[in-house]
């Protein structure tokens, strides 16, 4: 694993979360690709995000393509997509990812209740257990669980809040909290093995609930 | 409900989180009552806190007794106790609390995992429903999963983080809220119906375990 500049491939990239982080940390300096399952709209979100970077002075060109065609190369790869597409993505990435491959996954599976949203309980205790079953070459690591899409996408805006981040591997787990550091003012807390994703992946649901309860739709949390 | 000066009866108020929520309250007005099974138990607590508020220059005594004995004229009743303990204690109090009472669950039923804690899943969906259900005629207010014991207890330090407040009847949350108010400098925030605290009540065993992994046994947490 580099230190320093990092390949970075958004698995569904084009979404929700994936165009911030993408932002984020193209503004650090890795080396960013945009993945789609539509190679058109890969591009076509990859020359928006250019020319939004380009509109605050950075000049800089984001990859893209296919979601198979940007993971083979990939030191990081981060599954910015619904719980719902999380199987048959990692059943047609899996041979395509490489071994030791870092994998990010923010994936929360959720579903409506009456008092708003709360966490789907899945027999493997996790999406991001989920998803290490079914790419058991990678390492995968549980992070930005917390964090909303319309903070990241605020450049050049500083984003408050904690990230926790889980995961088995303590390199990879570092890696990960790099990047969380690299995406002003966010910081990592390490929250131990990957199996805390169990009850972290419940906080996404709760923060977007009291959110909008309360008005706050971008509502982040701080561990003090 | 009076507003302003409130008499509040801690049950099982000599344990882990009910001495400091006493010693809060008194600081703050309120007419505090420490329950316990034993008697001489809550005896000996109240006349600890009372003895702890004279060395801060307060001159304040506590009132005390049996759990049975201490709810019958409260205002506000508090389970501060563990989650084994509520049935049985709710079977025993609940003729002697009167109807529209206001009843604070801070109760999170957990258990043990490989990773840490993790919140128990009950068939009544949470503790504070589980409470609800059993105490019909109280009004049930889920409240202080995220406060530890530690700094509640530290007088007269302030307590940094936010309270959400969830309950199905909004003038009894407004009076918890007047509660978390009373305490500085904590914040409440208005979770909405008392079916929330299905998630909420899951923010306690994950703080516990993040705080002693990063250190910090009396992590607290701030919505932002």
């Amino acid at each position: 694993m580099p230190s320093g500049k990092l390949r970075i491939a958004l698995v569904g990239g084009t979404g929700n979360q994936g165009p911030g982080l993408a932002l984020r940390w193209a503004l650090a300096g890795h080396e960013v690709f945009i993945g789609s399952r539509r190679a058109e709209k890969a591009a076509r979100v990859a020359s928006e995000l250019s020319e939004r970077l380009r509109a605050v002075g950075v000049d800089y060109e984001f990859k893209h393509g296919q979601n198979q065609d940007v993971v083979p190369e990939a030191d990081v790869v981060v599954f910015t997509i619904p719980f719902k597409g999380v199987r048959p993505t990692c059943e047609l990435l899996a041979p395509k990812i490489g071994a030791g491959c870092v994998v990010i996954s923010p994936v929360v599976p959720m579903k409506k209740a009456e008092f708003g949203l709360t966490i789907e309980l899945l027999p493997e205790g996790s999406a991001a257990e989920l998803i290490a079953s079914l790419i058991p070459h990678a390492r995968v690591v549980g992070a930005f669980h917390t964090v909303s899409a319309g903070l990241l996408n605020a450049i050049p805006e500083p984003v408050k809040g904690d990230v926790v981040v889980c995961g088995d591997d303590r390199e990879a787990k570092e890696v990960v909290m790099g990047l969380v550091r690299d995406i002003p003012d966010l910081r990592p807390l390490d929250g131990g093995p990957l199996a805390y994703s169990r009850v972290l992946e419940a906080l996404t649901p709760l923060l977007i609930t009291l959110g909008k309860r309360i008005g706050q739709p971008d509502l982040g949390v701080k561990f003090i």
